[in-house]
């Protein structure tokens, strides 16, 4: 087995880049990083473990972006620019191979939102990744979850349900009323969404001057915007009026493929519950919706509005959270898909 | 099983206090933290996985203690103050006894060392520990591995070898050579410094006005002292004088049951390569050891003076970086003791 010193040398300390002169990474017992002025740190943590949140074939390049892409989500969500992280790998053994390719896959990733690995730990036990990632905000300018007030339109970037769909490909479980097949291309799409998303970072980076609230979709749309619905209550209290979600699922975005699915069979639990997507969910005021779209497809990103913060009301008790309706009915989902615990 | 989100609410969020009004901890996507001017960021991770770092036996009180008192112990050989952590729980079940006790252990560490837990993530798995710990230095003022210089005196904290002994205890791993018994007293001390070891963080705080490097002692004294020369010749570079470490071993301060224990079998093994000791190494100037001294004895810490920085002799070969004697004579130490990969 490649002992522990060099294998961070000759995997992981070349990630260790574009660091100031007086801060270090790699290679004491702790990594130090210069503060900016007026900015905040934002620090946000994901785990991911062999069998729960990935397949066991999956490929250590993917293992290794998803951990990262998952963590650069979270950052996105509160408005926050990437900086730094360290990197916990649990292995079961040192194998030059699997090494490689997940050094590959990470390095990708992190030259691609230019962040810097500045630690970590490995350890010998069965596969597992954690991340810890941080990034800066300017100081009072972190999006919350908690500030969506009624009349906000609801917001989300991209296509959703991709990311579970490409799960159940990969297991085969599909449903008998799915008669339609993928295309090759349409597969590729579909497994990119599960084992390669694309974190929302520059739109996180736009968020902070529109939106009222914001959440990275990992648990599924309806359960993340429950954490918006419930936050932005809790910081209202119970003096003013309590808000709830509309969701009209015609508006959802999704991808062709997906759409196909969703016509045969019914099934809207992948998209609405299926999580793994790492798209955005954010609430802002509807004036502003055409501007940050405008400013979103500068750089390829569709924003689509989906919804609306409407007042809550108390009758119709604690679930009404979060309400659905397909071309005007109300829509009620089962109570499928998955949660990371 | 409880919920994530109730799990956290229940177990983790009134570990997440001492936060000031503009900042956040758990509950959203990520913390929101200030950073003091003229302040640098420590961040440390390290990762306790079940069967390799602790016995499975181990009390969850006691794995939480140790989870984060390694990582406060490497912010301590930072010279940083400990100020925030997050926590990654990987669990085969979400067992409400075994999270009240590893909620307990790891809030009285937690308040002892007055560190605040601002978020992380809890998944389904084998089960590990990892925490990401973050304190503050004055910028510039952390102390590195890399600073040792010829003539410097070599100290350690406390007493080397107790954690090592406690694992042979509680794995009836003793040699036939050892035939002295234990008190129950001494067997709690061993017991204790294996599962709760203290963190050095006072001595930390002093550290950076004193030492010219410092590590924490994990890995075992040997091959710490082992990092801080190479750390510190690659410093330096080719062209200056190349250092080694000098220790002598009857001044290396172990316990009265440890040094029975080295007494009746002559072996160093435990007390040199054993790890999971979590004090201090450091070298500094000798002119202000009795200084230092005074200053640690106030909160009880001793420190001893266990060896010297001195100028390597290239001729002796790649390999004499710690060179060890026991009342004078020269000393060769088994390749024994264990690495965590």
């Amino acid at each position: 087995m490649v002992d522990e010193f060099n294998l961070i040398k000759t995997y992981f300390e070349p990630l260790s880049t574009g660091l100031a002169d007086d801060e270090l990474g790699i290679g004491d017992d702790g990594a130090v990083i210069n503060t900016p002025e007026n900015h905040q740190l934002v620090v946000v943590m994901d785990t991911l473990v062999s069998g729960v949140h990935f397949l066991e074939q999956t490929a250590p390049c993917d293992i290794a972006w998803k951990a990262l892409a998952v963590n650069l989500s979270d950052l996105a969500a509160m408005g926050a620019k990437p900086v730094f992280f360290t990197l916990g790998l649990t292995l079961p053994e040192s194998d030059d191979d699997w090494l490689k390719s997940f050094s590959s896959g990470l390095a990708e990733i992190a030259n691609s939102y230019n962040i810097a690995l500045v630690g970590g730990d490995t350890t010998k036990g069965p596969l597992a990744v954690t991340v810890t990632a941080h990034g800066w905000v300017k100081s009072g300018e972190a999006v919350l979850r908690s500030g969506a007030r009624i009349g906000d339109v609801i917001c989300v970037t991209n296509s959703i349900g991709s990311g579970a769909l490409g799960l159940k490909l990969l297991q085969g479980s599909f449903t008998e009323a799915f008669k339609g097949e993928f295309t090759v291309q349409e597969k590729n799409q579909l497994m990119q969404a599960l084992n390669r998303p694309e974190p929302q970072v520059l739109v996180g980076h736009l968020l902070h001057q529109y939106a009222t609230s914001a959440i990275d979709i990992s648990d599924g749309l309806v359960a993340d915007l429950t954490h918006i619905v419930d936050s932005s209550n809790q910081r209202f209290g119970e003096i003013s009026a309590q808000v709830k979600a509309e969701i009209y699922l015609e508006r959802v975005p999704v991808l062709s493929s997906v759409k196909r699915y969703l016509e045969q069979t019914g099934d809207w639990s992948a998209v609405l519950a299926g999580g793994d997507d790492y798209q955005l969910c954010f609430t802002m005021n509807k004036a502003e919706f055409d501007l940050i779209r405008s400013n979103t497809l500068r750089f390829g990103v569709e924003i689509t509005e989906i919804g609306r913060i409407v007042e809550r009301d108390p009758s119709q008790g604690l679930f009404n959270k979060v309400s659905l309706t397909l071309n005007g009915k109300p829509y009620a989902l089962n109570a499928q898909g998955y949660s990371h615990f």
